[in-house]
Parts: C-alpha cells; sequence; structure tokens
C-alpha cells in the first residue's frame, strides 16, 4: 500500500491530453497494490486507474499483461480494460516509469468469503480459463516448481528460527513435489494471484478480476489450487468444504476437469502450499523492521500445506468428478 | 500517506446503510493525510470521503472541525460537506474510530503553485476569514507562541546534530518573538495549514480547501504568514516576490489588512516560519528510520526564518497598503 512515484500536475495533464478521455478533474494514490503506484484518476467523463510500473515488475513483461487484458476484456471477462492513447498505444512513460491507464472496475472485494463467493469465483475462473485457450501470447511462470529450491536457499539457513524443523519439513517436500510433479496437464495462462483482494463484487455478484501482474503460462488446476488455499481455509485454519465445494462446482459447471487433474489436485494444492509458504518465508526475513509493507505470516502456509498432504484424493476437497 | 484502519465490507456496508446516499460500489484507501485513514467511497449515486480519525487528532476537537466544515459550506465556501446520516448525524463511529463521511471535493493541488494560484488563495483565504467571523465555535491553537518553547526542549539538546549553532539560533529567536510578538491583532478562524497539497484546482481555478484538522482561533494574519512560506518561496529557497504581491492583494482586494496588521506581518512570519521549524525538527529527529511517512527537512524553515529576518516593512512582500 503505497505511492512510490508522484506525479506532477503539468505532467499528468500533458499526459492526459494525449488521450480522448476528457479533463482531468482530480488524482489520488490509492493504498492499493504492493508492485506498483496507482492512482484513481477522474476526468470530467469516467473514471481510470493509471498504473505506473515499479521496478518490481520486469519491463519486458508489460506487453503480455497488457495484452492478456485487452484479450480478456474483448472475451467478455469482467477486468480492467486498457485504455488506448490518440495515437492507439497502451503503453506509456510517465514520471520516468512505464504505465498504462486502465478503465476503473467497480465492486469491493470481500474480506470474508462465503460460499456464494466461492462459487462466483469458480466461475469466473473457468471463464477466463477457456478465455485464455484463445490467446496467443506466453510468459514462463518464474515461480514454478524449478524455481522453488532456488528460492528456498536463499532461506534454509534462516528458517529454522521462524519454526524449529522447517527447514527439514521444506526439504522433504521439495524432494517429493519433485519427484512426483505431474505432467502434461491442459495448461493455458493462470491468474496465478487469484486473493480474495483481486476479485470485485459488488453485492453478492462478482464485478471483475483485477492485477493480471502474476500471470502466466501454466497447468489450470495450479490456478485452483491457489484458490482453494486463498479462499477456502477459516481464520482459525479451518477448511471450508463447504466453500471448496461452492469453487469446485461452480468451475467444472463451466469447464469440466479432466481425469488427470483431479487426481493432480491434492499433490498440486501442496505446491501452491509450498509457492507461498517460500516467498512469504523469504519476505518474512528480509523485510525490514519499519517497513512500509508488513510481510505475511508464512506459517499460515506451512497449515495449509500439511492439510494437503493428509488428502488422499480430490473428492475430500468436495470435488465430484 | 497511509490506511491506518481497515474497514470490513460488511460493517462498510451496514454503516452506509444508515446514510441516504445510494448503495457502495468501490472503496478504496487513499494515500493522502498524515494523521488520518481516508477512504474515497463511491455509491451508485456520488463519490465522498470516508475519514476515520486516527489517535494524533484529539476526539473533543472533532465537533469544533465537523461544525465548521459545515458553517463554511454554508456560507459559499468551497470546501467539502459533512453529510448527515439518516438520524441527521455527521460525526459517527466505525471500526473503532470516530469517523465522518465527507462530500468529495473535484480538483487536484497544484505543485508548483504560479502566480494566478497564489491569487486564488488569498482572495480563497480572505472569504474563509470573513466567513469564519460568523462562525461560533473556538478552539486554542496549540501550536502558537506559547508552545514552541516546550516544543523546542524537546529537540533542544539534539539540535545541533542536523546543523551546528541551531540551538542557539532558535534560542535567540524565541527570546525575540516571546518579546516582541504584537499583541491584540484581529482574530477569527484560521485554517493554519494552507499548504499547497491542501488547496485544490480545477484549471486555474481554485476548486476548494480541505483539511480543516489544524483549524483554530488566533491571528488572522498569521494564516497570511504560514500562505506566505507554504506559497512564495522557489524550490532553490529564493522569494518570489510576484507571487507574494499576487496572493496579498487577493487577499487586501476581499479583507483589507489594517495597520497593525500590515506592521505585524514580518514577525508574523518570522513565528510562521519557528512554528514549523520546530515542528518539522521534532519529526526529523523523532521519526524511526523506516517509517511509513518521510519527515520535511527542518532546515528549509530556517532559510525562510533568516529571510525574514532582514524584511523590515510589508511592502518588501509586495504588499500595498
Amino acid at each position: 500500500m503505497a505511492v512510490y512515484t508522484e506525479v506532477g500536475d503539468d505532467e499528468l495533464n500533458a499526459f492526459i491530453d494525449t488521450y480522448d478521455i476528457g479533463r482531468v478533474t482530480s488524482c489520488k494514490g490509492i493504498a492499493e497494490g504492493v508492485e506498483n503506484t496507482n492512482y484513481l484518476l477522474k476526468t470530467d467523463r469516467n473514471d481510470f486507474i493509471l498504473t505506473l510500473y515499479e521496478k518490481r515488475v520486469d519491463r519486458k513483461d508489460l506487453p503480455f499483461f497488457i495484452n492478456l487484458m485487452e484479450h480478456l476484456a474483448a472475451s467478455n471477462i469482467a477486468c480492467p480494460t486498457p485504455v488506448k492513447d490518440r495515437k492507439g498505444r497502451i503503453l506509456r512513460e510517465l514520471a520516468g516509469r512505464p504505465c498504462a491507464l486502465i478503465s476503473f472496475l467497480q465492486g469491493m472485494w470481500v474480506r470474508r468469503p462465503r460460499p456464494d463467493h466461492c462459487a462466483e469465483l469458480g466461475k469466473a475462473m473457468a471463464n477466463l480459463h477457456l478465455a485464455s485457450l484463445k490467446f496467443d501470447g506466453a510468459r514462463v511462470n518464474s515461480l514454478s516448481l524449478k524455481d522453488w529450491r532456488p528460492l528456498f536457499e536463499q532461506s534454509k539457513l534462516q528458517a529454522d528460527s521462524v519454526q524449529a524443523g522447517l527447514a527439514d519439513e521444506i526439504e522433504q517436500e521439495l524432494n517429493r513435489l519433485e519427484t512426483q510433479w505431474p505432467q502434461g496437464l491442459p495448461q493455458g495462462i493462470i491468474h496465478a494471484d487469484l486473493f480474495p483482494n483481486n476479485v470485485f463484487f459488488i453485492g453478492d455478484k462478482l464485478s471483475g478480476i483485477i492485477d493480471y501482474y502474476f500471470a502466466c503460462t501454466d497447468a489450470l488446476v495450479y490456478d485452483i489450487a491457489i484458490c482453494l488455499n486463498a479462499w477456502c481455509f477459516e481464520h482459525d485454519g479451518s477448511f471450508n468444504i463447504t466453500k471448496a465445494r461452492a469453487m469446485l462446482n461452480a468451475y467444472q459447471a463451466v469447464r469440466p476437469l479432466s481425469k488427470a487433474e483431479f487426481d493432480a489436485l491434492p499433490l498440486m494444492a501442496r505446491g501452491a502450499s509450498l509457492r507461498f509458504l517460500l516467498t512469504r518465508l523469504y519476505d518474512w526475513l528480509n523485510t525490514p523492521a519499519g517497513a512500509m509493507v508488513k510481510p505475511h505470516d508464512p506459517l499460515e502456509y506451512l497449515r495449509y500445506l500439511r492439510f494437503h498432504k493428509h488428502i488422499e484424493s480430490a473428492s475430500e476437497y468436495g470435488l465430484d468428478l
């Protein structure tokens, strides 16, 4: 939650003049987005989000993200739409940063998702996956299986300072996933960060999905595994099978899972747990005290990982094949 | 620039239901306001600012601030208007904080004010002062002459670590101001924090003044002195008399200064410099490294103070009596 880059008023007005969107009436930095700077920009015609891409986003990935958003919007997936300037350009530069102007998406994210929210999510995720099959861009997942061990090596020596035995437990899980990780599952573009704060609702209805800056090419069922963790556990760490069933079956109603995907889900869920455990562990150990962003608790994902270890079949998540 | 207090969606919806303002469609924390948490709240009818008052604002002062905003809005001063709930209440509670819902004010603050902006400011400040004369609330200035020495005592021993000789220079100035500070000047409600980021413009026209949380009863000309510092110095530290002249004469066109105010202005400007030098010095010495808010440079105000020491008459600011 931060504004990393300030934009001067003259600079902003000159920038907006290159678009056919009316005259700026307000521009406020919003306290969302850890990676980028976001302004809620109002003109006399409409509201927009102006995103300035900060250094954690690789510039060479930006055309992929922008093209994906355009493709999804054109496929009637509820998501922000990049806005073209008078010359037809989307990716621009402002205040020394790459930037893009994006339509404002109405809605709010739910702090405590209910089963009906999870069903809405399942349906929207399946539609997103289907639409992505017709998208010709591709991006390697930079946080997939092969990346976990190098990431772990950076935290290994300090891991037990967070919890005794953690390094050994991660090591064993890595060994297992590296030998058993399923291959040949249906691939496509996954969102890869479908946490509740990236999914907007108006009332009970999903109004859109934002923040495509982790999107990449990977097994579609891996996106579902990420959502099992992000949406279906309660604050006390218990797994809510009603929510999982609602999400999974709403997904299947749009895009039925193959037998291979069904069988892979428990291991995918372990992988998804380990991926967030590792990035959170790294951030936990490397975020200076008093920093602007408070790191998330890595142990939350250790608890999820342990839960999934005991799952023998995806039917235990409430999934009917 | 921070969101200190998170508001849950259910809690927010229940809160907004107690107002007749439509249905919430979006609510984003905005990265403005060092003291409070501010959300830009959108409903299907209008935009609002939802302010949650954090601990640096004294609860007992809140009715004064709210009543002042109501009075100014009713007096056709361009400022945010507090919104009443269905029971006619303005000051409410949300997420354990006192809070108020306030109309959204269009406009942007100017990073580099020009003389025409300064003239707009002068006129609006004079109108604000005149309107405040009909307001029956009062609030003691908690950062006036009598408060400067106790504030200085908290930084005195470390002051020379910021600049050699600083403690002595402040001490001498304090001695002088304590003996020469003018009494009996016309009083009223002053804004007391009229920095460019609190004054919105649409194009060249002032659209409103925000952030009344330092407003207090004091000499009206002291507000002008604060603005001389905040608006009329260039980034290189030079004083721009064209801007000062524009501001002062636009002010006078609405509310002419008395001879006593004219004579007092140079000393008021020294006092205004010392006040911000002292608060900035305190923050500079007491803000932990890596804190969310970067402290302002106190020495900027030392330079202003030294400038005003050489002023013998307000006519040197471009002011015609």
